[in-house]
This record gives C-alpha cells, structure tokens and sequence, in this order.
C-alpha cells in the first residue's frame, strides 16, 4: 500500500541511500525527505557534490588511497619519510591514524581484509603492489595497522610471511586498554594482552 | 592535519552527508568513503537518483505531499474518501499513516508545525490552503493526525480555532499505550490519557 503513494523515483533514491553505512530504510527515508524538502540547501549541492567525486576522485596508484590526483597528496609530500610504510585496511584508517597526527609516513591502503568466508582471497586486495613497493629498497619499516579483529591479524599473518624473506622491519600496533578506557568495560583478551605487554613505570 | 590529506571535494561531500538526518561527521566519513568505494553499484545510482529528483520531484500544490506528478497520486486516487480530511506535520508522517493502512482519505500536509522560538509562525506553514479546502463544502471531517509534542498539539489547537466557523468535525488522534508498550515504560502524561480515555471491555 505504502509503495503506491511513495513513486518510484522517491523509493529508488529510499533504497540507494539504505545502502549508505549508518543508514537503515527508517533513516532513509526520514534522509530523502530532508533532501527533497532542502532541495536548495542539500539536494542540489549533494548532487553537485556526487557528480565531482565521480568525475574527479581516482584511487591513487601508489598506495590505495582516494584523491583527486594521481599519485595522491599523501605520496606526493616529500616531507613523509620515506622508509616507514604504514598498512592499512580502509582509506578511512588512513584518515583516522593522520588524525591522530603521529607519524609522518607513507600509507599503503589493502582495501579490505582476507576473509575466505566472503571469497576475499589475498589477490582480491592490494597485497602483491605492497610486496613489490617493499622491494624497492628504500622502504625500512613495514607497520601494519590493520584492525585487531581475526581477519585483520590473519591478513596481518599472511603479509609478514610473504615480507619475511625482504630486508624490512616488520612491525604491529600494540594492544592494551584505549586511553580513557575502563578494565571493567574492557573483554578478557584486550586485558590479557595489556598484562603481557606492560610496561615498567 | 586532516584537512590536508582528505582533499575539499572529498571533504565538502563528508560535509554534506552529514547533514543528512540519522548521519553524524564519523558515519558521513564512512559513507562518503563507502560512495567512492562502490562507484558502479552505489555512487553513480545515488547520483543519478538525485539527479531524477531535482528534476521530477514537485510538491503536490493541493495536499503539499512530494510526488512526480501535480496533483500527486493521493490526490488524483479517486478511491479515497474526499469527505475526509488528514491533516499531517511532515510527508513522512503521510507515508507512515498510509503504511499502518487503516483509512483512504485524503491528506494534507503543513510541513512543519507552529513553533514561536524558532520564528516559525502559522503563515509560514500551509494552513490557509488547509483552511480554504475545507471551506469548498465536501470535506466532513478533518483529522489532526499531528505529533502529540507541544508544537504539534499547539498547531493542532490553532487550526481547531480556525476551523470553528466552518461546518465540518475537528477530530486528533487517540492518545494512550501503544500496541506492544509496556506500562512501566510509559510517561506520566500517556499513563494519565488512557486512563482518562478508558474503555469498557
């Protein structure tokens, strides 16, 4: 009944944006309404927007990551260091660890984990471009930040064994309790793991 | 630091996103990335749906519903009781009350409701249109199907006084436990309302 009264035009732009992560069909609906009511403020700018990053936004050959250049403004900053490269799943890692403003690094986005159950096999990521940056020589420190979930440490496994035979460092991030974090809140292996990594005061 | 890797045409697509109801600036990043992760099943659809709505979607100049036709599908669905009028805030509360499937009347949409501290007075509503089709002689009844918040009771009350010389019945909705609520859940005020209105069983 409800189909009738939303038209197709309406219940397709619905659906497209149920797709979006953090969106559920409740959201979208009440997210195509506020665009179709905001069409000068929101509607057109957004579409305007969409039509940019279609036209203008490549995934940088180098390393994974998206930008509207090619090689990407990260690969492009000769102020990086050049010998630490720092591995990560998702583009969006790559933002989150900048954000956190540490290190001045080289990145080199996978675009996802290993995960046998959902048929992503290691040739489906950015995996052998990594082994052959890492072979240039002038790469010293591979860190892998993937995330600490089984398939990051698996697809973390499988790349350390396949740089095992290269003259690079090999590093992870450390494990323990998130600044801010309560041991109360916190699960069994993350408290282990902060116990077995402790550090003298 | 940020700023600087996530170029302004990725950027001003995070920040438009984020405008959307139900997404903050994490879950916009996060779908942001998602667009350009999946161009071909993703973006280019939700641009071109976009793109379909800005040029297709009018409001309805009877009703104030959105559709790709003037008078929209309610209005031109003969089917539908024209002595009875709803009267809703929002095109969603419309959708919602044709989901629950209980009456085919005709609607009318305000598109907000009356609220003074946001410098929202009634003509900045669509109440005079309301106010003329309900003089035009067929409509019997108007149901104020409006949020049971403050605004939403005041406009009601507003659009009641309004309607007080014409001849037809000025009826809301039923307050009280919703279906599946349980009691100990349930405010004071909605406690009191179906006490109040009780029914003999």
């Amino acid at each position: 009944m409800a189909k009738q009264i939303i038209g197709p035009e309406i219940e397709r732009l619905v659906q497209l944006l149920a797709k979006l992560p953090g969106l559920g069909p409740r959201s979208a609906r009440k997210a195509a309404l506020a665009l179709i009511k905001k069409r000068e403020d929101l509607l057109l700018p957004l579409a305007d927007a969409m039509t940019t990053a279609i036209e203008r936004i490549v995934v940088c050959p180098e390393c994974g990551n998206v930008d509207t250049m090619a090689p990407c403004a990260v690969c492009r900053d000769d102020s990086r260091d050049g010998a630490v490269l720092v591995v990560v799943e998702e583009v969006g890692d790559l933002w989150a660890l900048e954000r956190a403003g540490v290190l001045k690094a080289r990145y080199h986005v996978l675009g996802g984990h290993i995960s046998p159950l959902d048929g992503i096999g290691p040739e489906a990521l950015n995996i052998a471009p990594l082994i052959e940056r890492c072979g240039a020589g002038s790469i010293k420190e591979v860190i892998l930040a993937l995330n600490a979930t089984v398939e990051g440490q698996s697809t973390a496994h499988y790349i350390t064994e396949l740089l095992g035979t290269r003259d690079v460092k090999v590093t992870r991030l450390a494990h323990g309790v998130p600044i801010g974090g309560e041991l109360d809140y916190l699960d069994e292996g993350t408290l282990a793991a902060a116990i077995k990594s402790r550090k003298q005061i």
